[in-house]
């Protein structure tokens, strides 16, 4: 499924500053996409405890409720609990989320193919319930409409996403990052974005 | 794929005392099975951090290399950071980790369909590292062998396992309990394991 939809792909990779910031179009995804049209079925799940998760029906958050009317900063990773995920992606946004909220960003939210339960306890692990939002995708729905999918399991993780960051206003993507590896931090980092908005 | 698994199934339950204690053979693994000749092919991933994961070269291990010539209890459970898991399932086996260890069990095993960096963070909050060897599933390749996969969609978790435990003696089945549902913790846990061994 992975490797089709990676066969699938337009990959249009484009240098920006010195080789060092990359930004992808994917077929599916890429700059003017309108999230909230492009996937009106697809929803996440808002990071919570498991037993929030029983009080709250295991009610999900359609992207229309994350995206509408709102200035947002979104970044994926390969997963919870992997090391450049907690090392560099999620403080790189941490750490500038005074800059970001100057900015008149909305919420910043980190993504990733996992479920509710454990993004809520790495988020716990890292302080970073207060600045940033998490998300599971836990189906991986949202990775794949968006063609941002990569198996991943010679690193014993599976199907799980590309490294990425964007930034969304009322839904439409103004601005996005996809590294070539997921291994690599050269374009996604929060540092990138904020001089991208 | 569950549904399917789900309909090959020979489901034989049986009350042992009370209602209380109940034990299914499922097609593909009851008490009798010999785990290393019906899965010669599955590997578990031991817990790890990231790091510890790329300086392994994401080795796996054979289940050959966890149930030969070893007493072993093992448990499984629906995921990582979820409710009865973390509250009582593993708990049952930590706490009761002297009496397994004075009859003679080698090692204490706790299994589920996560990968085994997500298994190592939720170990190290449970405090559980040092009594308990933790293993990922992340692919599900050993429940589908054994035939304990559920889909736990409704809950926000995916393709999971069923909430069981078993006694393998040198690879072979010799107790083995499957809760009617991962919701419920009636003869999974360590206190009942202990009474059969």
């Amino acid at each position: 499924m992975a490797s089709s939809a990676l066969l699938k792909r337009t990959v249009l990779i484009k240098s920006i500053v010195n080789g060092f910031q990359a930004s992808r179009a994917y077929a599916s995804v890429a700059v003017g996409t309108d999230l909230i049209s492009a996937a009106p079925d697809v929803a996440l799940q808002k990071a919570r405890s498991w037993d929030e998760g029983v009080s709250s029906k295991f009610a999900t958050t359609p992207l229309k409720g994350i995206f509408k009317d709102k200035k947002v900063v979104i970044f994926g990773l390969p997963g919870a609990y992997t090391g450049v995920c907690s090392a560099q992606h999620v403080p790189s946004y941490k750490n500038n989320i005074d800059k970001f909220k100057a900015k008149g960003i909305d919420s910043v939210i980190c993504v990733a193919v996992n479920d509710p339960y454990v993004m809520n306890g790495w988020a716990e692990k890292l302080q970073a319930k207060e600045a940033i939002e998490f998300y599971g995708d836990f189906d991986g729905s949202f990775h794949k409409k968006l063609d941002l999918t990569i198996d991943l399991s010679a690193a014993l993780l599976g199907p799980r996403s590309h490294r990425w960051s964007a930034y969304v206003v009322d839904g439409k993507i103004k601005v996005l990052n996809v590294e070539e590896k997921p291994s690599e931090f050269e374009v996604s980092g929060g540092d990138v974005l904020l001089g991208q908005i």
